[in-house]
């Protein structure tokens, strides 16, 4: 299943002294991925507000954005706030709004916060309107649209977009545009599927926004976004931004997806040896899934790798060596089913990397990344953001 | 599906007041349960040693525990760290020890706490009688016992026993005893079966501790412990401990599994409602896998509650409503196939309580529990003990 070659080699002496589990970013594979996004949206005229809600981190962060200032966009305005704090100015809270959260909206935009929020019903235009005028500042808004069925969101041809748009602009706030993420992608496989999702995507915003122009809406903003789009769009014609966060690190369901392969993943947890079956076939690691997550995501997918792929101390995938199961501490590998693949040898304290189903749920786990830079030094720990 | 009645009543004032999504303890639920246990446990002649890795907490750990110092099981060296500096003397570190983290175990028993690990291997007791040598001071130990090929352990008939006892004994290091857990009962249903169980659980420890006495151990510990053997065990003729941990808040797994009714649940997550689809039958609330965790341990029971079974705030299941897809920060609650129920009312801000499958893995998301007393005031919040 797994082609690369594997030879056993010690660990770095640095991750050896790391205690298990903990979360190791290789900083290289990172700016890689970075450097491929930016390469690939540089092509087109068009903005890129990258999701700071993969890695909630301050330093990652600053890698992704294309200015200190932004623009971002976050998932709880617990991010909001904390990147707020560190200079960060123009940001999106992409989350269909809840009125009980418009008084933190309102006075992160009273620090001087270029925030925005999103929705996709009349009541919450309402609320937001009212909270407007209640503050005297028209609170800037993206209309959530749904470009695949995928999750929430307003279907560019429903005439409540109009009732919506109407009430804003209407009644105290501000529409700013339409927003889309083709959420569906992550369950396509390969190029062709996924660039005809990237242009539905495309499609059904600039329709929404084209409609909501024609109504006499300014609509500056046109928003889209998912990494499997970001990265197979041919044209973003009509699309004023993009939007992409796991790409950063990459992680096992892209891989199956298409968008990346095993060896672009950055994020992988390291994990000893704590016990061994060898009549079972069964290794035993200190990372169950509260430091895996119970992610699945691949359990769908053409290659099922469990928990995660068990690579070794360096970072090399082992043949066919998963997580089939995880325990709240313990985790526990085996070779896939009907491998031909030999169990490799792991003793008792031999460290090993468990590469991720889902970036976004293994990270939340942690509340640090330790950072192997391109010399191989792990000495730096760049902490996350927890919290809503 | 769910045999409660539900009336919509509004949110008690002062959950209104919380931002979302948090977790909720109701501590009148969380003591019954403890009382149940207890009341259980006293008509035999053991020891109690909870399980605080399911709450993570100081304030709910002294009220699992019997007393101030202990005993106590933790997960985690994060814990025991954490619980020694409150003053628990007596403390359980049960995930097979790793090599790496003895050092820390050595550390804590300076520091007077009696800190005993547990190992199932030749390696390990190596190591371990190796570092008590060269600290002077004897590591406790207790020897895993596999009683029902769940996880890992040394079958009780296997002479690998002696080999470890041998080690231990007579290298440096002390054997304290045996100690297993039935973690395969968690994929059992009903009074019978657990009860049978409970008895293979104490057949295999206590097999194993005879065995050891007849060479010649000491082998003063025999500790049994799961949730659903803790509760129905008939016997525990020969143990002299038993641990149990997410009883404390019980979820629907234990539901499932027939240990507790939904209404003994103690935990919730409360969400508010961002949309609304009625075509769809749709409802979005701010609590996605981020709040909830990816667990979905009742997709294997009779019940399949999805991420989550839905209540109104005053915490009251509605009929057949789940929490059926989850991504980072949305939930999406529909009713379940074939239900006859109808879509609650559930507008924009409405607050809801979803209960977990795993309360290990739900309050694992969260960094505090916001109490809710018995006057059904929710001004205690306490904190949560996090990372390793």
């Amino acid at each position: 299943m797994i082609a690369l070659e594997h030879r056993n080699l010690k660990a770095p002496a640095a991750l050896r002294e790391l205690q298990t589990p903990c979360l190791l970013l290789d900083e290289t594979k990172m700016n890689r991925n970075l450097a491929r996004l930016d390469g690939h949206l540089r092509q087109f005229e068009v903005g890129f507000r990258p999701h700071l809600k993969t890695a909630k981190s301050i330093e990652v962060a600053s890698r992704m954005m294309r200015s200190p200032a932004g623009p971002a966009t976050v998932s709880t305005l617990a991010e909001a706030e904390a990147f707020a704090g560190v200079g960060v100015a123009d940001i999106l809270y992409a989350v269909g709004i809840a009125p009980g959260k418009l008084q933190r909206v309102l006075a992160l935009r009273r620090r001087g916060v270029e925030l925005s929020i999103i929705l996709d019903s009349i009541e919450q235009a309402r609320e937001v309107a009212k909270a407007s005028r209640e503050a005297g500042m028209p609170l800037p808004v993206l209309v959530e649209i749904d470009s695949d069925g995928h999750r929430a969101g307003v279907r560019p041809d429903d005439p409540l977009l109009f009732e919506i748009a109407a009430i804003l602009d209407g009644q105290g706030a501000r529409l700013e545009g339409v927003l889309t993420h083709a959420g569906g992608s992550y369950d396509l496989v390969g190029k062709a599927a996924l660039e005809r999702a990237a242009e539905e995507e495309r499609l059904a915003v600039v329709t929404a926004a084209k409609r909501l122009r024609a109504a006499g809406h300014a609509c500056p903003v046109v928003s889209v976004g998912s990494t499997p789009t970001a990265h197979f769009a041919r044209s973003l014609e009509g699309v004023t931004e993009v939007r992409a966060g796991v790409f950063v690190f990459f992680d096992l369901v892209m891989a199956g997806v298409g968008v990346c392969a095993i060896d672009d993943i950055a994020l992988s947890v390291l994990a000893t040896v704590i016990g061994l079956n060898r009549d079972s076939g069964r290794v035993f690691v200190d990372a169950g899934w509260m430091a895996l997550s119970r992610d699945r995501g691949t359990a769908s997918q053409d290659v099922d790798h469990g928990y995660g792929l068990v690579c070794d101390a360096a970072g090399r995938p082992f043949p066919d060596l998963i997580v089939s199961q995880a325990n709240q501490e313990h985790g526990v590998l085996t070779l896939r089913p009907k491998s031909g693949a030999r169990l490799p040898d792991l003793p008792i304290g031999a460290q090993v990397r468990i590469l991720p189903n889902h970036a976004c749920a293994t990270a939340a786990q942690h509340s640090a990344y330790h950072v192997i830079d391109a010399n191989g030094s792990v000495d730096k720990v760049w902490p996350r953001i927890s919290g809503w």
